[in-house]
C-alpha cells in the first residue's frame, strides 16, 4: 500500500519502458519486481563478474541498483511526459554484500515540484530473512521532455 | 607531485595487486592508470552494455570507478598489512557521462588513524580536454588484518 | 519502543549528562525529550535569533539538532565510558522550517564496532500534526574516553 | 580571481543584502569577508554560546556557516532577481573545531540553469597558518521570485 496518488494512471507502463531501455540493468541482470505510486523493488542475483576484491558484490553496483529503484520511485509520481535524473546521492555501506539474492527497496520521501527526494536500501536474502547491506538518500530532479 | 608521505614504501605494489583482485573493475574494462600518495587515477572506456535509458553510461558505473579511486587513494597511505573499506559517499552528477574515454581522479582530503576522507572527480575527455562529470566525497575506513 | 539492546543500562543518564554539557544546545532552547535505546528525540521552539534570510529557522540550526539527536541515539548503544563523534552527516531540506515548536527524532540504523549509522527527521508541528522539514543520513563513530 | 562570468554585474549588493537579512548569521557573529563570481569567504569567532560537549564549535554552527557560503557562492552567479535554496549538503568533520578564528570559504563548482553544486570548506586560523576542520559537497536550487 503506497501513500501516494499517481498523476499518471499509466506511470507502471511508463517505469518499465524506461527500465527496460537501460541496458546496465540487463547487463547485471536487475529485474524489476515492484513498481507502485512512490515506490519501487528490483532484484538481483550475486555475479562474480560483478565483485570487489573480497569477493563481495562491488559498492558501485549496488549503487546503479538502488539508484535506479531511486529514480523510478520518483518517475513514478510524475505527470505524464515527464523523466528524472539523479542530482545527487549519498549511500552508507552497512555490511558486505556477500550472498546470492538482493533486493533493493526505494521509496520517495517527499515529491516537490521539480526535487523529489527518496530512500533506498538494499538487502540481502538469507534464510528467509533479509540483512540491510546498504541505505541511500537521493535527489532526483524532474525533466519535462521537449 | 603529492602532499602525502606514505608509510609503506611498497604502496604502490599493494594498490596494484587489490586493484587486480576486482572482478568488476575487470568487467568494466577499467586500468589503474597511476598510484602516488594519496592519489590514484582511473582510464575507462565506454562500453554500451553499462549504459542507462539515454545511452549514457550508468550513474552506478561512474560511482564504482570513483569509489576504486577514492579508496586505493585511501589505501596509498597505510601501513603494509592495512585494507581500507567504504563507510559511505555522496556523488553530485554534474553532466551526462556521454563520450568514449573517461578519467576518474581521487586525492585523499585528510588521512586520520582509522578514518580516511576522500574527494574524487570523474572527468569525460574530449577534444583533447575534459570535463567534469560527477564529483564525490566519501569517507573511508582503515581496516587491520587479523 | 526501540529494537536495540543497550550495553550499559545507565545509557539515558550518560545521553543526558552530555547533553546538558552542550552550551549550543541551552542557547538554542533545545530540549531532550526522550530516550530510548538507539533512539532520541530534541524539541525545538522557533527563535527569531536564529533565521535565515527569509525569515525560517537556518538549515544550520536544524543540521544542530537533528545531529545532535543521531549522536545520542548512536551513544545511547554504547558500553561506559564511550563517546561517540559525528564523521559527517546528509542533510536534504524538504520543506521551510516555519513554524513555532519543532521536532527531531533520530534512530540508530545499524550500530557497528566502531561506525554506527544513524537516521533523523526534523519536524514541524502544526494543527495537531506534523510535517516533515529534512532529514538526514548520518555517520558516528565510537571513540573509548582513554 | 574567479573562473566565472557573473550574470548580474551588480551581484555582490545581492549577496551582501541577502546575508545582512539573515538574523542567525547576525547572532553567530559571522562577517561576510569576500564576494567573488562563485566565491564567497565568511568569518567567524569562536564563541562559548555554540559550543557542543567538548568545548569546541558545534557542527551545526559549522554547517550554518559553510551552507550559507556555499548558498552566497551559487547566488553569485545568478540573473538579477532570482534567489537560491539548499537543497541539501554533506559535510565531512576532519577536526575538532577548536580555535579562536575561522573562516569559510566556497565556490561554485558546477553552476546548471536550476541546480549548482558547490564545494566549501571551514578552516580553523593557527599560527599564521590554516588548518581545515570540515569539508562539504552542497547542491543549491535557484529560485526565480514571482
Amino acid at each position: 500500500m503506497s501513500d501516494f496518488e499517481p498523476r499518471d494512471a499509466d506511470y507502471e507502463r511508463r517505469v518499465r519502458e524506461s527500465f527496460a531501455r537501460q541496458r546496465a540493468m540487463e547487463t547485471f541482470g536487475a529485474r524489476l519486481l515492484r513498481v507502485a505510486p512512490g515506490e519501487v523493488e528490483i532484484g538481483l542475483d550475486f555475479d562474480e563478474a560483478f565483485t570487489q576484491q573480497h569477493g563481495y558484490l562491488h559498492a558501485g553496483l549496488v549503487t546503479a541498483i538502488v539508484d535506479t529503484a531511486c529514480g523510478y520511485a520518483a518517475l513514478s509520481l510524475t505527470e505524464p511526459g515527464a523523466e528524472v535524473l539523479s542530482v545527487e546521492f549519498k549511500l552508507n555501506l552497512l555490511s558486505p554484500a556477500a550472498g546470492e539474492h538482493f533486493v533493493a527497496r526505494a521509496r520517495v520521501v517527499r515529491a516537490g515540484r521539480n526535487i523529489t527526494v527518496c530512500a533506498g536500501d538494499f538487502y540481502v536474502l538469507k534464510n528467509g530473512g533479509e540483512k540491510v547491506v546498504a541505505t541511500m538518500l537521493a535527489t532526483m530532479m524532474k525533466v519535462l521532455k521537449q
